[in-house]
């Protein structure tokens, strides 16, 4: 009842600033609001509503979805204005300051688009398979570990399950999740929501109890040029095809370097720090967008590794790929692909490798893997889409 | 090698932009840039350069360590300019565009002056101590724990040492620190360096291992108002005079509700869920700043809890302190002051309670405390400061 409360005057007080008659003026902060901050907020009719200080500005607006908003400023120097409706869940900008694209100064940051940048949460209908709720908790481990392939310390986040600090002799089966183009080891740990999906499923009984490895799938070798995938891969998909599109460039030579890297340095890292169970029956792998690209492409290539693949908009195991993948079919216990219906409704002739990915996902089913496809309801190629992937593909992990 | 080749031609391409004759243009990007980007970079005189795009700004401006500098603009639309020589460590700043103040693009962002906003390292002659080696790595753990004071979760982080994971039988003892005004959990975990402090200081046997806990001394009852300190305490040390004062406001009634937070909820569940030794021997709790103050508040009112205490730019423990204190005299272990040389040099008439922090320490010692006296060599009230008391502190403690 508290709660509610503040809420409700939280949207009184934001309804004075309202620039904008036509829209409904019943907005609340965000959770990716700074303490203590209002702004960004989101009202019933999932419109995002920013306020930037800037007294000295010609121009102001707000960036997001792949459009902008003109502010308009106010009496005390503030411009504020709002977004047109969003989809339900996360989703990135930016403001631009007189053509200076900059950080929302009273939002939190997030990693996408190869930068540090503002998030907004438009709240989901199901939203509480991600909330913070008062069930036993995990954790998320901040690890730098020795890489002898790069030959450089690297940064990577670790989700162990509540049970995991007092169960001494247990030993848990892992999952090694990607994040997307232009993303990093931040994103499954912070917008991805790993650690209260994991917790509310293994409090509820609904997944077993495992642990999650958050890399960068950026590697590069000594000596070679640094730098992190910009966004789509180079050779990918045509300009106005969906991300997960896979056609046309070689995806193992793609991701070689971090393919040693997590034979080589990563995986033998957590199994000898952690109470691992060490075998490709217990080892799972799965991404996002880039990041399914960069699984399928290192699970082929590694079935004695890993038995478990799960793609989110990012593409398929086909019959050709079961069927060529040396020990594949002996190995394999599960193929998880899921994607946002809003990806498939805007799906064009010719996407990725010309098929149907759900058409494809049950004719490998068909030929006998234990294969599942998912659709996440009115999401896009974004991170609601994503975690609720995470939440199926979790529950069919590990039995 | 590599690294050393790569920096210098860094520098040189950072050298092509430089938009002042006066500055020597040796400049190389701090390690606050963000993946792939040069900007904020610092050159040997320890100046600090930025470059924003702004195409169509009236004024751009870098605003660090109080004082705002002009940038010049480009023809490309990118405005460049440095700061002042600064003291050797962390320091917050922001970018001014056309008055709205933001964080810079490029770089990362830290939590201060109670917003999300950016941060420059300056290289300092002895920051091996707390550079990322490759040594045994200790892990950051993020952790959401439930509150009976406050009716709400909570979020902390959690240093344990590298030799945790395989130790299963082996109890440790803990340090809570806590961050400064305007700061949150974040601070220790990030800027302050705490667990490369650690790894480097047990990885050389100069300290024993033990766990560390961050949290944040904003706490609210039920149904109070939230927020969190922000910058000095109401009622505390006059305008101009250092941060550090403690003179005339009620520190306890200041941290009434993070006292029962810690005492109610976070010691019994960082004790029942580490393997901790939970007793007040092998229980310490320090700060800065205002958390030296909340440190002071807290220790003093539970002798039971705590024998060993950190004070960081944040006041000091005097004769009478121990003296009226029930119980400080049969249970302390060791009290450390610790502040930047600078804040001593500009300390002015009436700091504090009106008397010398190192004259009340020698005054504590002489008494009969295990009290030591630091001094960290040229710096003022910023991180460098602190980073080098939690090293001398750590040495110091559980022997």
């Amino acid at each position: 009842m508290k709660k509610i409360s503040v809420l409700a005057a939280a949207a009184l007080s934001l309804a004075a600033v309202s620039a904008n008659a036509q829209v409904k003026d019943d907005f609340i902060p965000s959770e990716t609001v700074q303490h203590g901050k209002q702004f960004p907020a989101v009202n019933s009719e999932k419109c995002v509503r920013v306020k930037v200080n800037a007294p000295d500005a010609k121009s102001v607006q707000l960036d997001l979805g792949g459009k902008k908003y003109d502010l308009v400023k106010g009496e005390d120097g503030s411009w504020v204005g709002e977004s047109g409706p969003q989809d339900e869940g996360f989703h990135y900008y930016n403001i631009v300051i007189d053509g200076a694209v900059v950080p929302d100064p009273t939002a939190r940051y997030f990693y996408g688009s190869s930068h540090w940048t503002s998030g907004v949460e438009v709240p989901a209908y199901d939203g509480d398979f991600f909330a913070v709720k008062n069930v036993p908790q995990g954790q998320i481990r901040e690890i730098y570990y020795w890489s002898e392939v790069t030959q450089a310390m690297r940064h990577c986040f670790v989700y162990t399950p509540a049970e995991y600090e007092y169960s001494y002799t247990k030993r848990y089966p892992v999952l090694y999740i990607q994040h997307g183009g232009g993303e990093n080891e931040y994103g499954w740990a912070q917008q991805g929501k790993t650690a209260q999906i994991m917790d509310n499923l293994i409090a509820e009984r609904m997944a077993v109890p495992f642990i999650v490895v958050m890399e960068c799938s950026d590697a590069s070798l000594p000596g070679a040029q640094a730098g992190r995938p910009q966004g789509r891969p180079q050779g990918g998909a045509p300009e106005g095809r969906p991300q997960g599109g896979m056609g046309g460039f070689d995806m193992s030579a793609m991701f070689a370097t971090y393919d040693r890297v997590m034979a080589e340095d990563l995986i033998p890292y957590i199994d000898r720090n952690f109470r691992t169970v060490a075998d490709n029956a217990h080892r799972a792998m799965a991404g996002l967008s880039m990041g399914g690209m960069c699984t399928k492409a290192i699970t082929l290539n590694h079935p004695e590794l890993f038995s478990n693949i799960g793609i989110f908009s990012g593409g398929t195991i086909t019959v050709q790929d079961a069927d060529i993948t040396p020990g594949f079919r002996q190995t394999n216990k599960l193929v998880f692909v899921g994607f946002g219906s809003r990806e498939l409704e805007n799906r064009v002739p010719g996407f990725g490798d010309g098929t149907d990915p759900k058409e494809e996902t049950e004719d490998v089913k068909a030929s006998g893997v234990n294969a599942h496809f998912y659709v996440s309801p009115d999401t896009a190629h974004e991170w609601l889409t994503w975690r609720r992937c995470l939440y199926q593909f979790a529950q069919l992990l590990f039995r």
